[in-house]
């Protein structure tokens, strides 16, 4: 059996289980609309070939006599995630929960096409070598995450500003140097599968996962997907026209939010506050903490046009949480008051009361999405 | 049989063939993950009853035999739908399909809560008297429309500015007052729900409707499911912060897109550009058309609002076409230039690549959402 061939029902049970934990059949029925004995029948190869299991009975229920549970089997099969950065590799070996069984960084090189592919198959083999004995040959999918347009259904990077890539096949070029099928998609929207799966985004109807660093990136899912935009562009923040600066963005408009907010801005702003045309973050962070009100303000800028973006998320889609992440959490205590005051005189009337969490994420939680879109993806793998 | 009574799958399988039209069983299948045998256990008490039927055999396909269509039986119910303004309700009487069998319009003498839900029940009764003579008495759901914050799960009106509504349990009183089952939504959302289902949006992967008139209001369908946010507030365009004005908006803030495009915004603008204090938005229209380059920048100051404002939704969810709608859409030819350019200038990267539709839509097609509405909620009917 390979899980390529299954019908339409066995992925749509399988992505379930995945998404939501154990259920039991009649909770999967409701979810899919399947019936009691098309579960049945798409159920039974998939248990038979061991990617699910029947957990036995559960604590006896309030109502009703005890169900079985139905699960995924996590040892199953392995994956490999992998984030990739301007200067370094972070990877990940998971199981087929996305439950992390290893990690490994590397080095990179340069940050040409070919280095990079080479490097990733590299890590992918220091990985394959730590896995469990049991698992050892289930290597089942490889998933490479990368910011910028990328397409995660042809497998291309369409532009990624950092890399100074264009129109790369990476997927292809992942698989070929691996041996392993290789998905790819963006960065930011892995993280978000990941949150949707296994983080603080588990059980929302909606949730939006903002990061804030180099660029200001943010995921969207809605109704238990990730929204990848018709043209590939979802979630793009970081260019929302929220004005009130004269600064020119890296899209060369102005009244973008990483005009004022991205580290790159914030520093550039520090240096022309202080006179200090070497000023690094890490010192302009340690003049803020020590009382300097211009550099202060610097950040306080910076959180109101945070909190204009998250309230124009809020305006939009209507999150019910909106989870703020990346490099920037480490100085959030230095904008976080501007972020909360914009966003609740910003966001109108009812959109309010969408929930604002922090959550610093390491590299390697952002590497466990590519896992996880590589588990999603093999009932249907890239072309 | 009772609709209501249906398990999830009958529901979903209805539906699917509501908002696509006549599908085989092998597309409906496709479309809902629903095995063969499950189709035939939920199609079968529902072509028993009349709500659906067999077509018969399609034209000859290219490839492979050709297969029956199951389609929704149009005439088997009837709905009325309704869009209150602040003067004048609009009423339509529509078959299962929401197709128009009738129009009918009230004035509102008032706007308190129990004139407009007595006009409500009066233009029912109207339109059922107009119901052609085989849908007679097969009136089944009425949905009312109404711009502002309404919550369509539990049927309360929760603020309508332009009525000075707040909690009001329209669907309930509604449903009273007509004998008939009653559903409410926001107009604007409705609205969505129509396009999705016979206008331009069919077929489409996502998008969005932006109406442009008193208010700057937007409807989001995502992979056909309209987006209502998880506390009941969505698509709220009119007050994101585009930045670039002093002007006090309605909900307090600057730099409201509504505070320069809205009916008002542009009339009062356009006031203070002639210093005319009782300028009409005829008169002023009427000088911009004769080439008044004050009166001119007016309309393409909102133009540039608006076009951030598309601009924004672009980034944020990636839609494949925005439909612009309202009754600013007779002005169009005022602002369209300023609209476009700005939206090229400021939706990022391949999310430019979204279509820009203008489609003038009379109140009788938003009241044929509230129709729309009524019949996609007869399987679960409000509480
Ligand atoms: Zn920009
Ligand atoms: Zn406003």
């Amino acid at each position: 059996m390979t899980l390529a061939d299954q019908p339409p029902a066995a992925a749509l049970l399988f992505q379930t289980l995945l998404a939501h934990g154990p259920l039991t059949r009649a909770e999967i029925g409701r979810r899919t609309g399947l019936s009691p004995g098309a579960i049945t029948k798409v159920a039974t190869p998939l248990l038979t070939d061991g990617w699910i299991t029947e957990l036995g009975r559960p604590a006896e229920r309030t109502a009703g006599r005890p169900a079985t549970l139905i699960a995924v089997r996590a040892d199953r099969a392995c994956f490999v995630g992998v984030k990739v950065t301007g200067d370094e590799l972070i990877g990940v070996l998971t199981d087929l929960t996305a439950r992390t069984l290893a990690t490994a960084r590397a080095h990179l090189a340069s940050r040409d096409v070919g280095t990079v592919v080479l490097a990733v198959a590299r890590l992918a083999d220091r990985l394959r070598a730590q896995a469990p004995p049991r698992a050892a040959g289930a290597l089942h999918g490889i998933g490479v995450t990368i910011s910028g347009d990328v397409d995660g259904h042809t497998g291309t990077v369409q532009y990624s500003p950092f890399l100074n890539w264009r129109r790369v096949p990476l997927a292809r070029l992942v698989q070929t140097a691996t041996g392993i099928p290789a998905v790819i998609e963006n960065d930011v929207r892995a993280l978000t599968v990941a949150e949707q799966w296994f983080g603080v985004g588990v059980g929302l109807s909606s949730f939006a996962l903002v990061t804030v660093g180099a660029g200001i990136g943010c995921g969207i899912s809605i109704g238990g997907r990730v929204v990848s935009g018709a043209h590939g562009v979802s979630g793009e923040v970081g260019h929302l026209p929220v004005g009130g600066t004269d600064r020119v963005c890296t899209c060369g408009n102005t009244g973008c939010v990483e005009a004022v907010a991205s580290a790159q801005a914030i520093t550039e702003q520090a240096r022309r506050a202080t006179g200090d045309p070497v000023l690094t973050m890490g010192r302009a962070v340690r003049l803020a903490h020590a009382g300097n009100t211009d550099v202060r303000a610097v950040f306080a800028r910076a959180g109101h046009a945070l909190g204009l973006a998250l309230a124009s998320v809020a305006n939009v889609i209507g999150p019910e949480r909106i989870i703020i992440s990346g490099e920037g959490v480490a100085t959030y205590d230095l904008y976080e008051e501007q972020i909360r005051t914009t966003f609740a005189a910003r966001a109108f009337g009812a959109a309010a009361e969408c929930d604002l969490v922090v959550r610093p994420l390491p590299f390697e939680e952002w590497a466990r999405g590519g896992a996880a879109v590589a588990a999603q993806r093999i009932f249907a793998p890239a072309k």
